[in-house]
């Protein structure tokens, strides 16, 4: 039974045969890099019709679709992630996230933002020390509520 | 001999005795309220001028303002986050931390966001089906280098 | 600076004093059992007024209704609880987790039980083999988003 | 030899082939949603003649009904659920486990909820601002004994 | 506010002090041995009158037969205990467990031993090549049930 | 090379195919329920001619036997078990360990029982409110000694 | 109430204020370096009157001598040990414990070496590279027995 | 690629068939059995002369004896050892750890015991109460050093 | 599809055969024996011309040249490595990191020595007293920035 | 019983108050920057003469000169540090560890770097693209023996 991660390394054998990027990928799916990129990585799924435009244009074969489309487990390392470039966002989870919750409950009240109804992009910002990776999300406030 | 930790306690019994902001906090150190807050929190420092400016505004006594000045051990919970406010953020890192990485690389190579040469804020922004916590960062990007 | 463990700690020694119920303090409040003792144990916070009756019930001082309504940072065990009333709870989560995961996706498409936007009550119910604890949960199905 | 884990392949392969849903399967079993799923997955066991008829309806082969009535062992991760479904609930068991535990004590004595003299259902609750999702669960009090 | 662990110190020091075992605390109480030093030790509630027994027997404040009498949060160590005398049985559970659990499916079916009606015994049985330690646990079958 | 797993594995299937049971199996082997069950799963090791006559009456290859008879690395889940049938068992290592080490010392001094010389039963046991299992276990007692 | 923490404090102080050794406790004790110096640091029980030797010996209170006596709880770090020293000793443990298993069983047949009926000393060997630690150890055989 | 786990089944298989001793595969190797029989198991390196030795005792493959000299790397289990023969050496070094640390500091200052330039032996000694198991350590002490 | 576990298994193999070093790959490729071997062991990329200098020179197939320049996830144990000679590496930090800190901070400022900026050899240093392992390392420093 | 906690903080508390540096402190003792900032803050001890030239260096009391003298427990986190000038150390470990232990054994044979007979500095190197820390630690070669 095909799995996700099957499809996973379908996408990557393809992409390094043929030089595919996830920009291509995205484009052709018409939706964002990131988005796209993490539901060919098994985290999120796609509409079917979606998920056929990425099949297509992969040339992977059809049952790849449905399972692009099936809603994936999201299972990730329980606790410290070890590859540089994504320990740094662990760490200024620990070191900005008591700040992040200060300011959203007095810019919004009790509450948090939610990371179903989200979305993020990964830009590259031209700067003259140094280009910047600059990383916009936004999650809609979800109020805790009494009764 | 007066700890980082009590400076953050006197800050949030001036907060919660005369009512006060971190936004007015802010205002008053001329600095964004993302890093005020964290270093109030004792998770950054402050330039001793800065310093001097949030111990003014705030009233408190002068070594306040050395101890807000001394650089900061960063310790932070070494696992799972359980308060749902920054815990959302860490399964964000969880579910797109592969992602994000993905395009890092491909837009600029091997290498890595800056979680040191590092800004970042938290704004609302309005919107008609509720409002939404936008996060905007920006890292300068590192790459590995070969020797 | 009083902290939401101390007024936990003066709830407790007025109810074991005066023998009074979490039910007559969640009537004082005129919100629901759960949600008024989790606000109580620090898990929650509440409007002003309804901590201002509260503390006028339980008769405490001013400053506990200005805790109360503060918002809490919901720090919990981050492993496996050992009380065994608690424990069972995990486990039913351990043991139908996963199914419930597969019927909500079922009956909602891809998304999750909101646990902000969320109610529960627990009631006895007459059995006559022995009565049941039930609970009741709700919660708003939030749906992923493409983007 | 056929196992628990090839069982429940084999029941996601015919789901997906033939668009089966686990109610469908349920209602073949003449049992609830939730057992019967949980069940599929490995975590409770059919009596006999229940399994024939789930095995009936999906055309597997004889000996998974053996296996679905077979005894588990219900091994499930010991610490945090990352995938978001299920850790809402296990998050939920964080923030009113107190609660639930001062709630039953109260209203029954010193004891527990069963886990195992136990049942659950999962629905969906149309609401204006949004179907809601709403779990039932009940379970035995179990009072502790003094000997 | 006097807490368990404040009377379980009570407990030792007058043990200590006046040479009082357990099995006289427990002829006090009227009640087994090892229910009666679980509950000094804070991991279960005795009813009132008992209580009073144990606190007349052993001099302390009648506050003490409150403490005593309050349900507990029965709080262990989450891993691997390590004094010997206790680390042993914790490695019979690990060595035997598996055993136990078949041949309690064997003899009753789908269930388990309940930890919550449930009594237990120490022992001391002489024996010519050394005496043994004898314990006899005894609790009620409790089956799973489909619905 | 065959391994304990592989001959588990094996003993499982013939009592799958022949309904055998492992009353049955310890009955052939001339020993008791708990000991020839762990020892077919694994965790203890059996004299050649017992495991000779285990091997016999299943009809497994000879070289079982050997396996059977060597002895074994004691190798189990280090932390929390989930399966709640064993997991009931490590909750009263919990909730009584303290209580059972105090009145082992009471009784006869410091020391422990040994897990090694050392044997139990499990029997069911007719009670009018549902059976209950009962589990009798027996180990010497170890003095600590000064040297 | 004097607990065995507080009596190792008190040893250690005299021991820095009267430049005292462990050699010369043990021999006020009439028993071994290892034993005593570990029931010093309260990890062993002395019987009362060598108890009373340490303590006169020390000029230490009479209730000091009552808490040597008492038996411990012996709690020792779960996991790895830091220092240096204690690490060297757990990581031979790592490296040779299992070639220790296969020799203890090649010798005695299935079984342990006693941690209970145990002795050990720690030696100076004049060596012309360097000094050695010598440290012997030994425990009675303690082979598993079926039933 | 052979590894060193291939040739340690290879071993094994060969003991279990021809009734060999790890006592003779170190007489074959000419080295103690400690260390021979660590080797064996992939936790330390035999000199090629020596490898050679053993790979013909045994009529083991040329390639073997390559493997058995190659560094290994020593993975061991990171926490808790299970098995109780080894399980009781590591409970020795929580019980009697700081213990030893004091003596070696006492008898030669600040520093440790080598476990590089260590050896050990494991033997039998007959006793009238049982027979013991006799370990004997040695390692070199190590000074820390000042800079 | 070919892993960079898959091509370092590949030149393991070639160096076992050909008896080739580090040092000499390294050389092939025109870097530093510390880069040259992590990238080898699948924790750096090489650019791939550099890839390809490795590739010919041991023989491999030209798809490794293409793995070897592709991006590395690098994933490392989460907590304590247990193979001395990297263990020893592992305490340094834990014994002088603090040090580190203090002395980074008083000669640079707020801020770190990066890892990604980074270099380091490894040398064999002659001695009387015996030959020592120097490691330089050396990292930009990268200062903490205000916003 | 002054402790070496009360002793870093006592110099922690000087240093704030009259702008005292660890180079100014190495320099009173006659010792490296790395050496004695490490011993004031616990982790390693002083000789006696030494540990007097740093208390009358600071005013401290002369009981101070006796802590720092006292050989220390080196006890450190046990996991993954979280400071970031700590942290990046401890990914170096993970990233180049393998690397590291490749070429020690490459350039030396089976062995490893001692941590204990072991030197480090930390120098601060001009460069035009931003100033670059500089760690230079050597340790002595320590042979893994046969015996």
């Amino acid at each position: 039974m095909m799995t996700k991660a099957d499809v996973t390394t379908m996408i990557r054998a393809k992409m390094r045969e043929s030089k595919i990027t996830w920009a291509a990928i995205a484009e052709a799916a018409g939706l964002s890099e990131v988005f796209v990129t993490s539901a060919c990585l098994g985290m999120n799924s796609l509409l079917p019709d979606v998920a056929g435009k990425v099949v297509d244009f992969l040339g992977l074969p059809a049952e790849a679709a449905i399972v692009l489309s099936e809603y994936p487990t999201k299972d990730f390392p329980r606790t410290v992630p070890t590859d540089p470039c994504i320990y740094r966002w662990y760490e200024i989870t620990g070191v900005f996230g008591e700040a992040f919750k200060e300011l959203v409950q007095e810019k919004f009240g009790d509450g948090i933002m939610s990371a179903i109804d989200f979305d993020m992009e990964v830009n590259r910002v031209a700067h003259e020390k140094g280009d910047r990776v600059q990383v916009v999300m936004s999650g809609k406030f979800l109020p805790y509520k009494s009764w």
